[in-house]
């Protein structure tokens, strides 16, 4: 058997002791070190982990040579520095999302592992739950046909946070399993925010996120943290079929709609006329796969593991964290744009 | 008590079966004509209702002095000429949603009524239910408090129109019953429409509607003909509690929830970090009013008597008409600028 | 194609109308009369339908050579003595449900339709709904093996009748669905009856049923007149799958379950123990069938007719109202003796 | 402040975590000892805690002065003796579900309790949720008015249990609930009990639970280890309104309706026609109660500290475990005779 890679996590805030827990807890790691500026919180994560090593010190993690791996879970804006200096210590890295506060931050940390040869990985915890793993199959071997539309809802009475709106903070989740789910990754030329903060917080507490994608279809979700109900849920409309995942609902969370309108195929002279009358309705059955048990983040830190041992890409790499991070950066230019559609910058790799 | 009053229903399609069973039965009216190009038609619906004079001549209709309002029920491009001619006539006249098919035309249909003192009414169906009579009740009491956002899906699979977008197909319900809630009416100055065709049926079947509300708040529509499921709901946030209607649930149509984020009132010298140290949460209880019995369309037919014999204008009038027909405009030319905001036209009254 | 058969509705109350309206727009029939002891209630819903021939005399029905089969839906301790009269006069008969007001009127009526080669249909409306006749199409299949129980659920605020017990208003429903699905029938030795009566009504508003099956199975049955929110759920367990029908859900009414309790076949010889190591547990997908749509009742008249024609029973004969009679007898007799079990009499046929 | 009670657990099965940890993290308490005969499985379970003393045997705990509690959970034919030697040994005692494993050991425990002056309190978790906390406040406070009914359904996919049947596995949570919440406790004088074995495991894995109450009423328990879909449902009909606990809807547990049947108070001589001349319907509004957050155990803790610190009973004390306990034996005694209702002994109380 392999021995155990050593792994440090760099952050002991909100995020920090579920990854400090699930790579104490994974037979592919060993939790050589929890980092935070703040020693007595680092100490705290590690002790409820059944105990690990502390240090203030980024420097010491990078400096020491058995560590093979950082995860790092500080705020957004700090990502950055910490994910360089770790690449240039020659570390793998795991970062939370965002990946960065900005694009250019973002596409330079990709780059930078590319030239290493590192593996850089976004820590989209969503996409290895049970429910998004077989979402991502069932497109993958065409049991739904051609993408038509996407529509993502993820609204609850919410922690309205100080330092980013309820575009950065719900919607990486929607944009990540977008990414993971759609054949080509969430490839979209444009995207049109419309916010709201009715509340005068000084940040839209209410989002929509419009994305035409290629083929004349749609991406689009809707975050909300002022909604006294919860809501998560997201409708996949295929050629084949059409399907919904509803979180909330664990006796159910996916059903597979064999509903539908059809198309007839007809040739290119044909007028739209004619194509109306080529139109049917499919009611057919409804099919709720069984869905495999498991903790999303244990299946991140094996999924983190395999990649730097088989030398490849992780599933969910730095740079589908840097399409996420695109978006959201069009979405804040097209937020100062009052909606009008901002295209995405030019992609850096 | 009042005599009946003599009302000719025009147009023997998809909607004037219900105008006329309604006219036929409510005590206020007298069914005294079903009038269709197709006499046949005419014929079927006016015996399906337990028989009624039929005739193809619309000016047979005009000249008739018994006759006092006129129910117009054909195609949209058709209701200016009809309508102004009924005018024209000194009918009064109630006509289906839309109001016209531009709002240059509807503008024109509510100055003529407006010159000739006439009762034009828009026929918004929906306003009518009891779950919205109940909304529009609660929210000008004031238990809602302030709108902060109002947020509309209307999907299900759904028959894929030969003439008309999803948008003029399915918003007009959205966005009337939005305008009869709200205490100002729906006072948007813009809108953002981002459309999809993904079957390349030549006209957007997936549409959603972003609407800037004074005060900071947004309205929001989603409509969708490709959905395999149905949902009929609207949200409506405001600063005191806030409203979900799921229209699919019988046995709890309306929910009001006193669930919400409080911020407490500060100086206007106060920085953006004292505000967010000034908000709290409420978690309180959940109430679902009951709602009375009863078809909408018969409280159309005795809302448009009342508005005749009180000399008043109808609660959905033809100014009401004309707002939902200039949102539908602009969003058309919003699709057209690929989702750019379109200013909604200087308002005609 | 065939001549249509003439039939005549007796009795216009409540349910006659609609037997009235079904068999008037029914290609295989006729609507040759509706008759009520109150001549202006038959002429009533003669009108209703489109206008048929009205009486007050029975026996002028029943001396129509033209007339073929009789529809009877009069108070149910009527049944006996119309059916006779009928069957005697050599006329097929459809009645309500219940079939007879006692086991032994019941038992002489299908006696009398056997002795004369009539058709005897019982008008369980539900069975013809496109839910059930699914239902009974895949336990025929083996869909979901042997069936180890059998639940049902049908409460809601409910009219308080003034002639019978939620027992005979309600059960009748859930027990000739069962007959009509379980393989062999409603095949039960005894059943036990608990009531309750606490408004002092005079007769039980809640009520169970409890039925053991042959093999260790068990049928079950809640009905109750005083629930404020309404329930119509049946759940069949079988050795393979569980289905799942739920009234109230039309995006999903039936659903089956691929999730159960397996337990390896053992030798006679292996002791309890053992046999617990043999248990497992299965959880796998679920499947909604798409249901065709239909009214329920105009598969009734389809099936009379078709029966007659055929000469053979209609799938819900005389024999299955027989079996719910002798259920619905039982019960109070066991509600009479406290909840203690009551066999039911030897069957008559 | 008081100072902490010690207390010590017995058995580091299913259970015993659950409440070592509660102990443990309980002001009132400091957990002193866990004791099982598995001296490894009494170390896990303290470790698990963040330590705490162990040992095998039990004699060592009672002879402890310093220890003035213990909580047994130990399987329940143990319970008998354990909890007399705990209260010989002057321990204020809280027991496992069921109190023991028969009416006449569980009548010995209180009447032992009782002679010392001890607490004896069952371990009856659920009534200190926060829902069935609100439920019982309700009803004391006349809000449902007289209680008609009370339905319990609790079923799902559940494990086979080696030792004992559906009914001595599930009914003991509903039976303690409606314990709990009834005004006068659980008071019947007879129980009938269907259960069914399909599987032919050798117990009873359906089963329903029939109780008149005083008054007219009935209580009625359904519970399921075969169901593949869960149920946690009860439904509390009263006078005055109509209450159901919803438990897996997590944004809705508690609704309480204002709908009902009234029938007008009338006099004593009065027929029963009459009286069905004076039955309405109520249908007014659903209210929903927001619920404390708050782990049950938690509570059942602090509940047992206060109890022995004040003297008194506990609100869950022997009596109601052994009200439990009665209605379970005769339950059992009612399945050997085929469902026939079986008297509960006299109350030893």
């Amino acid at each position: 058997m392999d021995e155990r890679l050593n792994i440090a996590v760099v952050g002991a805030g909100y995020w920090g002791p579920n990854l400090a827990r699930n790579f104490r807890n994974n037979p592919a790691w060993n939790l050589a070190a929890v980092c935070d500026l703040d020693i007595v919180r680092a100490r705290r994560v590690a002790e409820s982990v059944g105990g690990a090593p502390v240090t203030s010190a980024l420097s010491e993690v990078l400096s020491d040579p058995l560590i093979t791996a950082v995860a790092v879970a500080t705020p957004a804006r700090t990502h950055h520095p910490i994910v360089m200096a770790a690449l240039d210590a020659g570390k793998h890295v795991i970062v939370e999302k965002p990946l960065a506060d900005s694009r250019v931050s973002g596409a330079a940390m990709v780059a930078r592992a590319a030239e290493r040869g590192l593996v850089l990985m976004a820590d989209h915890t969503y996409c290895y739950t049970p429910a998004v793993l077989k979402i991502r199959e069932l497109i993958a071997d065409g049991f739904l046909g051609d993408i038509l539309f996407i529509d993502s809802v993820r609204i609850n009475l919410g922690l309205i946070q100080p330092d980013v709106d309820v575009f950065w903070d719900l919607a990486p989740h929607d944009l990540s399993i977008m990414d993971f789910v759609l054949p080509g990754g969430l490839d979209v030329a444009s995207v049109s925010a419309h916010g709201a903060d009715p509340l005068r917080t000084g940040k839209s507490c209410i989002g929509y996120l419009a994305m035409p994608l290629a083929g004349g279809g749609v991406a689009h979700v809707h975050v909300n943290w002022l909604s006294p109900t919860k809501i998560r849920q997201m409708v996949i409309g295929g050629t084949r079929r059409t399907l919904v995942w509803d979180d909330l609902n664990p006796q159910q969370r996916v059903s597979v709609y064999d509903r539908g309108v059809d198309i007839a195929e007809v040739s290119q002279a044909t007028a739209t006329d004619a194509r109306a009358a080529n139109i049917s309705y499919r009611l057919g059955d409804t099919w709720a796969p069984a869905l495999a048990e498991g903790e999303a983040l244990a299946h991140v830190a094996s999924e983190f593991a395999s990649a730097i041992r088989e030398g490849r890409q992780a599933r969910t790499n730095g740079a589908a964290g840097l399409r996420v991070l695109s978006v959201l950066e069009a979405a804040t230019g097209s937020l100062l744009g009052d909606g009008a559609p901002r295209l995405l910058s030019a992609p850096a790799l």
